[in-house]
């Protein structure tokens, strides 16, 4: 399969990286909406302008957006959507259904076919949830996030004054994670589920307390959580804080059982170096079975809820069973 | 959905209480190879002789096998696949293959539609195999069973003159499952991965030492293992060891970026208070999809790697979306 990545920041970063790893793809090239003379790319793809997208419409099997959920793709996916068979990592759960809807309806018009929200989550912890939730179907579920950076409140610490730089760690509360596999289904308000750690490069001059004060009672970022502020050197930022790891847990427990007397536990966890390496591996998966998928002349959007796993993977049918199941 | 028993044994018993849990679900029946009037449902189901099955051939929508899988299923599958939509748990993982095919052809030739291997390994744990492998095509996955009982390993106990019961846990290695999520990659053999712990009601008059001897050296089942033999009261055991526990660890560890430098784990854990109870689980969400999948034309034998999660849950695909993507 041939596929393009629209968009080269870290996710078109691991997609290239990615795709060198998938023995059955392609990269057709990588599209910029700034000028490709000042792009790198870390292999040999050829870069090209997003505005020459369309003159490789019959070259792109499947166009992978790497743009942000919060202001390029709910316009951006719709449009590609029209034009070519598209995947995005859009991951603004709240607006997913109208996202999809905007998908598709381009999609349908155009017989092409385009998949939203792939990633880890949305994307493999939402197949958790949804596997758990069948086969255990009088149980709950509950999703932990982290030991892991989150980019929106480590830029919510950015924008204070003066502050430099910052990494922002969401941490999963290890009591409340024991108290849901113990099936006490516990009601866990969302203090209750994590905490979160600042690490914080402050200006010389800056007031360091006002900083800390500043972080712990920002709204709906910070100020629910219990809130750990840590003031480090750029250097020692640059040494122990320069990655992007990630990762979480979905954790489904239910009973089963005439008198609901046996008790059960689904435990996924991710612990992931890279978080936008990682997503990049389930969209080029993803990708796979949206070729396929459309070959067999299936058109619109879907999600992974609508992917039969066989198509994910390189092998066949029979590799399969023979080697997995 | 009509759904209807084949077999009433554990398993059977637990798909019974499977589908009281399903709002979508009704049973047609228990059909049963012994007298129907010595079985005693624990629902208000009727309980009918199999001889009787093609009479129920138009009012079944999917019938689900709880035979076993080393004497029933090879020839009961392909048998029933060619009368009506069948769902089985064959778990003779060297075996499929074969089976898969004697199943399609009954299938396809009838135009019924029929899902082998469901249940927990082969199934959930496949998934999580393909879907790990997928995702993380550089990468190795290692299965991980237990704590839990081996029917097969206990009734091996039970063959050896002087032994009245037997219980057999087998154990994870838990110095194994740490190496494998460091991303060591490790080569582990059999007995690297697991211990087999033994519980075993002996006879007055037997010779403790000479059983246990017989165990720890049986071929195939426990000489390749670290084995601990307990001799127990019949008291203690029907006290202690009446459940039948189990579960396991799927986990696979793989590389990613231009380097391979960074490294990710993926878990997915089961602890299961009763293994047929939660198997039944499995089945029933996976006969909701194939009731789903043959109304839409689809004939022959499919597997879980053939099957859109959306298909498995009784929500639809908007809900699905709107509240578990």
């Amino acid at each position: 399969m041939k596929l393009a990545i629209y968009g080269y920041g870290n996710l078109g970063r691991g997609v290239e990286c990615a795709v060198s790893k998938a023995k059955d793809a392609t990269l057709v090239g990588i599209f910029t909406r700034r000028d490709p003379a000042t792009v790198q790319p870390l292999t040999k793809v050829p870069v090209y302008s997003a505005t020459r997208l369309k003159e490789f419409k019959n070259e792109i099997d499947v166009l992978i957006l790497c743009g942000g959920s919060a202001t390029d793709l709910p316009t951006l996916s719709p449009a590609m959507a029209a034009d070519f068979n598209m995947i995005d990592s859009f991951d603004t759960h709240a607006a997913i259904p109208e996202h999809f809807e905007a998908v598709d309806k381009a999609a349908r018009e155009s017989n092409h076919l385009s998949l939203i929200s792939a990633g880890w989550d949305p994307g493999l912890f939402s197949l958790a949830r949804l596997y758990g939730s069948a086969v255990l179907p009088d149980g709950d579920d509950y999703t932990f996030w982290g030991r892991g950076v989150s980019q929106g409140h480590s830029d919510a610490i950015r924008r204070i004054d003066g502050v430099l730089d910052a990494r922002q760690y969401t941490v999963p509360i290890e009591e409340s994670m024991d108290a849901v596999r113990a099936g006490l289904h516990p009601a866990l308000t969302t203090g209750e589920k994590h905490t979160r750690e600042c690490y914080v490069v402050a200006a010389p001059d800056a007031d360091k307390a006002e900083i800390e004060q500043k972080i712990k009672t920002m709204p709906n970022y910070f100020s629910d959580y219990t809130t750990t502020v840590h003031f480090i050197t750029m250097e020692e930022l640059k040494a122990h804080h320069n990655g992007i790891p990630h990762g979480g847990t979905v954790i489904r427990t239910g009973n089963t059982g005439l008198n609901d007397e046996n008790k059960h536990v689904i435990e996924y966890k991710l612990q992931l170096d890279s978080n936008p390496e990682f997503t990049a591996g389930v969209l080029v998966a993803f990708a796979r079975a949206i070729d396929r998928m459309h070959r067999r002349g299936v058109t619109g959007c879907c999600t992974v809820f609508d992917v039969a796993p066989a198509d994910l993977s390189a092998l066949s049918p029979n590799e399969l069973r023979a080697t997995m199941l």
